[in-house]
């Protein structure tokens, strides 16, 4: 029997159809497995090829040699040189496409993954999250800092070599604007933060964790739209990603990769995408809303049903999923 | 220079980045030409193959043969046989999976399709969604019929077969909830439709009208989050698509099938879906919504950044895609 599902911080209903379930090795795609070098003359993004990017706004070296750098995309879909005003047009509303797109390329290995890397190399990547984050945060018209990863081409990747993204932009996203919404009035009916009462469900159940560490849980939501979905949560309540902790840091590295590298091992490496949902600039450190890390695996297509409603038809069942996850 | 553009129905937000501007060549995508046959063994929606479906709910006849059916798909998502009521499952809630799927197998030949088909049979079709509309419509425990196409797989079509589909649910959509939330606003603000207003807009400026009929008009949308997608909208105000008239249904047809057949010849058939938007049932004849049909070619992947915060980057200014649609 299948069934809808509604999340509880956004109100959107998904149907979790088991009747459809497979198993992992069912979404394992037939690819031609070919071996990627630790190096290649031609990617923008190795050693050597410096000069191919723009000059970096951040940097980790060692001995002499970067091992992480920060630069501005290349092919930015906003921009600071554009004006920051909103102008009618006609009967419609346009802004300048004004923000920053910056790469951040994880390590100067060509074929290097986030999911197996050593730990301390993602302590870099998060760490440089925070640093632009809070930066690129401090520009009264920057509205929102949006920071993800897509990893493998169906999840939009373009490049192999291990990178994520930064889009910050003077407009907030209406959909994080309507999930704060819905979060405020969860807030002001229950007097609790939504999100800290699902982290307090997902350790009383335990059916969907997937794992959890000093300051994170991570778990396959309730509600999930796609299979093998899952959320990183922080136990302590903050509303903005850039508060957390160089501690935090450290552990948060260590949750992420493990759930991505059980996520490879279990689906034969599957394009998926993350990205952190933090309150826009104009909300501060509310207690009605909880910063997150998500992940999308790439393994089914949404079609006209899903476009046209906006509710998932999620073939696998969560607490399945996450089950497969904890034992692997 | 790119720029934001708000969506005036929902407020939501894209970027326009003509700097990535591509001309239809370059989205149209290198692909096996396998000569489709007319008719498959193998497939479930071929004559002959009857006994692999459910029995049809609706059919049209000529000399004693079929020339369309509907009937309810074999691997739905949802089903009459669920119970219709919600229940807490801990701190969420979740609903049984009730509703309807049904298949509406547009013509016997296997490969036709409905951008070339003679305009009589597109015509059946459009009234078959509107007897299934409104027959489904008529239970109590249906919140709202969801009718939509899948062309091509990356749309997520996993049969040739020229088919529709329909999916009614119990729940409504939050995201169509929202957009008459929005709509409502609008029309509580300025005393219009702003659907209707949209239509005006539209007429005047022309430059993103891709065609107009007796009772409808075509036009890429402002705030496209796609390129080349396109609305199709009467202009006469209705909130529901099963008060189309006998009149507007030929129409209907034949505006649908001109515009698609432009999308197939400009971009060398490109996979796409489309669905109708029309007001869950517990609404009825309001005057601030104004139901239309919707299609978004399938011509980019969706990644981290849209995923994250549902702003699209569009590669394609929505006015130069209507020029080129208009021409051919």
């Amino acid at each position: 029997m299948s069934e809808f599902r509604q999340n509880i911080s956004t109100g959107e209903w998904v149907i979790v159809a088991p009747e459809r379930t497979k198993r992992p090795a069912d979404y394992c795609r037939e690819r031609q497995k070919t071996q990627v070098p630790a190096h290649s003359e031609s990617c923008p993004f190795c050693p050597g090829n410096e000069h191919k990017c723009k000059e970096p706004v951040y940097e980790v070296k060692s001995d002499g040699k970067w091992t992480l750098r920060v630069v501005p995309n290349i092919f930015a879909a906003v921009n600071r040189q554009s004006p920051p005003v909103r102008a009618k047009d006609g009967l419609y509303l346009s802004a300048g496409g004004y923000g920053e797109a910056e790469v951040i390329i994880e390590a100067p290995s060509h074929n290097a993954d986030i999911a197996f890397m050593p730990v301390e190399q993602v302590q870099d990547v998060i760490r440089a999250y925070r640093c632009r984050f809070n930066e690129l945060s401090e520009d009264p018209n920057i509205a929102i800092v949006n920071i993800f990863k897509n990893y493998g081409p169906t999840a939009g990747a373009s490049l192999v070599h291990p990178h994520s993204q930064i889009i910050a932009t003077m407009v907030s996203p209406p959909h994080i604007t309507e999930q704060i919404f819905y979060a405020r009035r969860a807030f002001n009916t229950w007097g609790r933060c939504v999100y800290c009462d699902m982290i307090k469900e997902e350790l009383a159940v335990r059916k969907r964790l997937v794992m959890e560490s000093e300051h994170f849980i991570a778990f396959c939501p309730f509600a999930s739209k796609y299979p093998y979905e899952m959320r990183i949560m922080p136990r302590k309540h903050s509303a903005i990603f850039g508060t957390i902790t160089p501690e935090e840091e450290s552990d948060f590295a260590f949750i992420l990769q493990s759930v991505l590298r059980k996520l490879s091992l279990l689906l034969d490496y599957p394009d998926y995408n993350y990205y952190i949902r933090s309150v826009p600039n104009s909300d501060g450190l509310v207690q009605y809303y909880h910063w997150h890390l998500a992940i999308t695996p790439r393994l089914v297509q949404a079609a006209g049903f899903e476009l046209g409603t906006r509710i998932y038809i999620n073939p696998s069942l969560p607490e399945t999923c996450a089950a497969e996850l904890r034992e692997i």
